[in-house]
């Protein structure tokens, strides 16, 4: 782990309680936000969504918001009124998101702090990120210049809030439903697969913060914001380079220590490490030493991208309940459930006989050809009330833990409109999910299989109705496994999930 | 490995030329198709599904088909005429597909033989499978008459065969166009997997077999056949146990040297093993004995289906010509492509850093503020023109062996509709295959993100023009990985890819 140039900087405010909150939480809340630097006329590109993103999610439409594009050679941009400078802009804005060069940010740090914003977000790159010692000088001097004001800073060189409370968000098409996860990630372009991969799963998030080069802002301060932020029930994090190892540490374990942390570390390999450079300027740390961190605190450590959201997935439903090893597998055919078993005993999981009196149960209602009772069961009949009935009495042997089944859309499904595909997806979800709460066993759904134009719809409605979906068999039982790996890795720690 | 109870029944024409074809051609080419036990009425169901799968490829309407419904109770069925029994039907049937129960199959077997047809699939399960020594008893009797009589038995228990180029399937929307890629399935559910997950990625298949409990055919005949079937580049094996194993190896090891095969294994773990038992009677082996086989032979041991998927895109694309662990990221934004290269890193693979004399090239048009030249290669430019340039600069490199891009739609693709959308994947894809094409270095698409609406078409048309496109990096990267691994492993043998 590594400490950067800044890590001396003391933020002005660090610490001050302001009416009971958390001294960040002022960031997350804007009144008014200010984009120096939005294209004019016909320009396209990543800076003008910042500015659609904010009036897609209705920023400016929510009570006592103000939303003010800055650009010297614009009168009105989108039929908004445009500022020809920060200053000209009404009082007060709260937050600025710098889209200038580089070259132009020293006259936009003097503005800011004659405006007395609170916090300034740069999208802005090309500081200490490109090596180069001039630019990191810059960088250094505009964050030592602004946070002496008391003006906290985002980046430079990310994409900086998405807060769908507020109407806050820097890519388009994000939900705006506000949620219960966060995500902190030194990445962008992560920040957006989170969004958009988990929201098209359901997710929904309080605060996904991206804070680049962290200059100023960094992994620990929203760590330590996330533990009494009352908003978020699960913290996520993208990490690149460590900054701060210390503060990291402390703030990481106090966190992990009350509620769940998913951490997922790039730059591990040494090709990875190099990208990591390039990207952040980050120096990246050892998988041995992340991994061993993540364990003493009892934080979990994604492997990859998909595994933060399998087990973001697992922590916020029904599954984190998964108490042991035993699968019911239920329906698939035949050589599906062969290759399904396989993947669930690699994954450290058993799929156990049925019990003699639980097949017996079966047998009077289940056919003998073509099916199966043995656990894969097949009961090969699609209609919801065998299923309803076999998983209900499943449930009940003393040797199964979780169900994992499929998701199916019923006869004929190939021929039903979207309209009645989605009703069925709708309840489907509801159906399972009231056996999970009957039960008290955890109910897993696959949607290999499911129609592309209805898979976000079921996907949303299974995690609304607290169902964990994933989309193979090896990733449902990869993230069962965490869920048991992770609470026995926590003894001895608070109960979180 | 294990020798079923029939293993010795030899079938009557086994080996015997017929103009020149190998004896097995004809079950794949039948003039006529008899369906015994088609529901009638409003019944529903898998029995159904045999029948509107051969109206929707539209068997009945090429030239000298006929497709005769046999149903006891129904003068009409679907709007064809249905015939009390088999002996009705006109002449010839040579296919017959037994959709009745298993205690009506004697019957059946009688009229079979009595009718001179020249193969017959059991769909009908409840026979060895089931573990009941009667049934199992049945099965060995029927097939004993039956290959006595020269007639070839797929089954008992199995969907049976999927030939586009005849218009035969055993399920709803398969493609109609044949192709180069052989499926030799124990199961067919694994089957319906195959032909719809393969095939919505584009491709396509010459003969798929799903042969389930393995009475007479089995995979070793299919094996045999596959070597000199002009229509097959490519064979694809599910297996569950394998019956006859001297004979299984001695026509996988004759295929294996002449064509590419990839094989996945179900029930290699204990609960797979139970399961695959209760699903074809099988007795299943162990992982060391198949990976070794697969290994000398010089076949493809898949390791789960998905590996089967992406592997099989892999040699049937420009991907099976990559050379070298080097490769070439471009795209997809800073901490995205961190993690692309842990990935890569992880599967054994290289992301080098980019030559001297290459930077200074690409240094001449993509500028430095958020860029990297450095490979991961970001130019932060949607343009088409800007990656054509960098890409054909990349392929020229001494250390890339292969160049691993995003599916990328242009700018505002949220706002684009469906044909546009379609348009820009098309030209995407055919001016990558292009660049492919005169670079000689392999382009690998990654379609995370890639719109639902549009996934299906631009996996299609990437395909179509020998693109490899994979969902995720980790499994580009195995794919990858997997081409170098397999030639590697075939020194000594024919070159095949």
């Amino acid at each position: 782990m590594t400490q950067d140039a800044n890590s001396n900087a003391a933020p002005a405010n660090e610490g001050a309680g302001m009416e009971g909150k958390h001294p960040l939480d002022a960031i997350f809340h804007p009144r008014a936000v200010a984009l120096v630097g939005v294209p004019s006329g016909e320009s396209q590109g990543a800076s003008l969504g910042f500015f659609t993103s904010l009036l897609e999610q209705g920023f400016h439409e929510r009570l006592n918001h103000g939303l003010y594009p800055v650009n010297p050679k614009a009168d009105e941009i989108r039929g908004f009124k445009a500022y020809h400078s920060l200053l000209e802009t009404p009082d007060p804005v709260d937050h600025v998101i710098s889209l200038i060069p580089a070259r132009a940010v020293p006259m936009l740090v003097e503005q800011a702090i004659q405006k007395k914003v609170r916090s300034i977000h740069f999208f802005t790159a090309g500081f200490s990120e490109t090596g180069d010692e001039e630019m990191a000088n810059l960088e250094r001097t505009m964050v030592e210049k602004l946070t002496a004001a008391g003006i906290r800073v985002l980046g430079p060189n990310c994409m900086g809030l998405y807060v769908p409370y507020e109407g806050l968000a820097f890519m388009n098409q994000f939900p705006k439903e506000p949620g219960n996860v966060m995500f902190v990630s030194q990445s962008g372009a992560n920040a957006g697969d989170v969004v958009r991969g988990l929201g098209n799963r359901g997710v929904r998030f309080s605060k996904v913060i991206s804070f680049g080069n962290g200059s100023d802002l960094r992994a620990h301060h929203f760590f330590d914001y996330a533990i009494t932020d009352d908003e978020t029930d699960l913290v996520t994090s993208y990490i690149e380079g460590v900054q701060d190892g210390p503060k990291f540490l402390t703030a990481l374990k106090a966190l992990a220590r009350v509620k769940p942390v998913i951490l997922l570390k790039g730059g591990l390999t040494g090709a990875g490490a190099r990208a990591a450079h390039s990207h952040t300027g980050s120096l990246a740390g050892s998988t041995q030493i992340f991994d061993a961190v993540c364990r003493q605190v009892g934080a979990w450590r994604a492997e990859t991208m998909d595994d933060l959201h399998d087990v973001s997935i697992a922590v916020t439903t029904g599954l984190k309940h998964v108490q042991g090893r035993g699968v019911c597998l239920v329906g698939g055919g035949g050589g599906t459930a062969v290759l399904a078993s396989d993947a669930l005993a690699t994954a450290g999981l058993d799929v156990p006989p049925t019990p003699e009196a639980t097949r017996k149960e079966l047998s009077e209602f289940i056919p003998v050809a073509g099916t199966s009772i043995n656990n894969p069961i097949d009961t090969n009949m699609g209609d919801a009330e065998t299923t309803d009935r076999t998983l209900r009495i499943m449930a009940r042997a003393e040797n199964i833990d979780v169900i994992v089944t499929n998701a199916s859309f019923g006869r004929n499904a190939d021929e039903a409109d979207l309209d009645e595909l989605k009703r069925r997806a709708t309840d489907q979800a509801e159906r399972l999910a009231k056996l999970q709460q009957e039960t008290g066993v955890p109910i897993v759904v696959l949607t290999r299989g499911t129609p592309h134009a209805v898979l976000e719809h079921f996907q949303y409605e299974a995690y609304r109705c607290g169902l964990a979906a994933y989309p193979t068999i090896q990733r449902a039982a990869r993230a069962i496994s965490a869920i048991l790996q992770w609470r026995e890795r926590r003894e001895g720690l608070p109960t979180i999930f």
